[in-house]
């Protein structure tokens, strides 16, 4: 079979219409009130409340294109968005509309030179490119963070989706279009060609920041061809240390709410660093317990001598992301230790310690290089839900822009206002 | 002539060696307590005024081999490290020494689900590169930044500098490592091969931000290599708005101030845009002020026609960067026009508007897209000594993570540090 013949530059026509149509929707958007920004959402969740049909028989076609190329079982759920989920979309979208706008707040101010008054005010990003895989339920989702923080979108969704994402972006467009608002605030890439990607990432003029959201194949793609800035959602090899000094009991349920309550999210733990003083106490209690919830536990020579249960881990174990119930116990014998292996295989996600001693705790506090650390608390909480940001757009590991959870006052910058009366230098 | 042969790839093992020295540095200054920082750009300061020979000597043949090599004047005065000028640059680095420590301040204070206490909290970014060309006391100048701030640095020098470079290097790192601080904190690169630029900003893994002090080339051939997040420096197409109901002596002088003051600056203007409704008034008596002041007028069909002092402006000159006594002076009907003039052909660095309406200053402040937008004050104050931020990195023509003036806080990201009571999910 072959392709029909194209425009011999049809992909770079598409992603020179795409950057064209999303700055000046950019700008429209950026300077609406909040008002009306919620009144856009409020528009487009009517919309695709109202295109319920055309959307569910576009993921039918989805979901039998996945069965006959013979995906995954999990892959197909993944993709499912029957009645009750379209329905949790739709109202997950009027939450975001009526979050408090994160635009024009005043972050700083201060009195410059000759009494000049600035204010540092938080203002959208501008264009931001959201490229994501499987979960359909991302392009609403991603559009709707991305207008109430006042930024126009880009989207690209992963083939295996495509005419689901295809009928939410439609319906989403018509209800901004009838009530008045730029369709092209949020545009879905038409083209499935992976070779786009790269061509739309090389326009750091019309785009302001990618967000890649997808495992670390899509991930590594996204930086090695960005010009564009990339907020990464990467993975979380997370931590719990077992200090000498602490609560067995406080130890043992948080290592258990960070391990097993949801084995498969980037703030669930895959190593415990124990101390070598509480070791010979303290593991037995943990070996029974988690092989009790089904959990295999890789040790190293010191933990596989103190408990049966383990069996011996390898190098690569250290640094892995099981998101399953497999847990890497290390001994050490002491916080500088622990620290420097915190800081060496993890991913500097989320890690915690666990102690009644407030100098340690601040000293792991202090030293681990983290964008959440914990003392007392499960590394669980590393979630925009938790932290009260009404919705996330993921976990950001990167180090600069946003660190950690990133709701929509992560998706604004800032600018200076300054006001005189005649200033010079 | 040729080179003596060359391990296969000394640039790979320059790489490895500069960004595997780098780390473990990062993470001893990050943990120094505030005045162990100030103590060790106090015991760096000593060493350079020890080593004024030395240093003075190095620069002495840079000199010599730019006047071999021909080089223009002005490049060869940018070079020249004398007396004063280096006891400048101790003084400056005594003065970045004792600056208020950035790292540590409670951004964001919050208590999130089940009472976990929350605090955002500045820390530095970990591995900082420099590229830099010609001045050579950029050299103390970034190290000096980068360590305030925690952070450890790469630098990487113009090759018009490279003994002078070398020289401070040498001091700064002695000064360091008689104090009992790690050298590797500050590290030059010394290869001057080109080809090591896109090898060391490969590595991701070991360079946190890479920050590009120079020209547009030098910042076009980093953004486009990097893979390590860049923070620009980038040029200033910076305006002044007079509106209609502006004060005309008050737009005269700032308009004087922020074009002839300091042209060849970033902050200075190269647009002054002016309503229509006011232009057969205002725009004779600026003429005659900035013809008398040696400015040449490139001026669009209106304003040739209203002064005889103004040639055609070209589309090009709308968006360039003259750093030079020329200004390009547009006509507009009205604020919208004003704003989209601005945000089309400017750089989104600095602008101001002159009014005395609150109202249609209001909307302009909040409709430019620009890093500092000013109400009657010169776009002169865009600068991090007139912001109070003591010494500054430059002026961040980023969208991202600092934008306008860049000082030591921007220098330093944020870390969540979580406190609970045992606390699960």
């Amino acid at each position: 079979m072959t392709h029909p013949a194209r425009h011999p530059d049809a992909l770079g026509d598409h992603v020179a219409d795409l950057c064209a149509r999303a700055r000046p929707a950019a700008r429209i958007v950026a300077n609406l009130t909040s008002e009306q920004r919620r009144d856009a959402l409020c528009a487009a969740a009517d919309a695709l409340a109202a295109a319920r049909a055309d959307i569910q028989a576009a993921n039918a076609k989805d979901l039998a294109q996945a069965r006959t190329d013979g995906l995954a079982a999990p892959m197909v759920e993944r993709l499912r968005l029957d009645g009750d989920r379209l329905a949790g979309v739709i109202s997950d979208l009027r939450a975001v509309a009526v979050l408090p706008d994160p635009v024009g707040e005043v972050l700083e101010e201060r009195v410059i030179a000759q009494g000049v008054k600035a204010q540092k005010l938080a203002t959208p990003i501008g264009v931001v490119a959201v490229i994501f895989e499987s979960r359909p339920n991302v392009t609403v989702d991603a559009a709707a963070l991305c207008l109430r923080s006042g930024n126009a979108c880009i989207l690209r969704g992963g083939k295996e989706a495509v005419h689901s994402n295809r009928a939410l972006a439609v319906a989403f467009r018509a209800g901004l279009e009838n009530a008045g608002f730029p369709a092209d605030a949020v545009q879905l890439v038409q083209d499935q060609d992976r070779a786009l990607i790269p061509r739309l990432l090389s326009r750091d003029d019309a785009i302001d920041l990618v967000v890649p959201r997808g495992g670390e194949a899509l991930i590594r793609a996204v930086v090695e061809c960005s010009r564009v800035p990339v907020v990464k959602h990467d993975k979380g090899v997370c931590s719990v240390y077992v200090h000498e000094q602490a609560d067995p009991l406080m130890a043992m349920e948080i290592i258990v709410n960070a391990k097993c309550q949801r084995p498969g999210v980037c703030n669930a733990i895959e190593n415990v660093v124990i101390d070598r003083a509480i070791a010979p106490t303290f593991l037995p209690l943990l070996a029974k317990t988690l092989t009790s919830k089904g959990v295999e536990i890789r040790g190293d020579a010191e933990t596989c001598r103190l408990i049966p249960e383990a069996v011996a881990a390898t190098e690569a174990d250290w640094s892995a992301e099981y998101l399953a119930l497999i847990v890497a116990v290390k001994v050490v014998p002491d916080l500088t230790e622990a620290i420097a292996f915190t800081n060496h295989y993890g991913s500097h996600h989320s890690d915690a310690i666990i102690s009644d001693d407030q100098a340690a705790a601040n000293r792991y506090l202090k030293e681990v290089d983290s964008a959440c650390v914990y003392h007392n608390a499960s590394t669980r909480f590393t979630d925009g839900g938790q932290f009260g940001f009404g919705a996330e757009v993921g976990i950001s590991t990167n180090r600069l822009h946003a660190r950690g959870p990133m709701g929509i006052r992560e998706l604004c910058t800032y600018k200076w206002v300054l006001r005189g009366t005649g200033q010079i230098r």
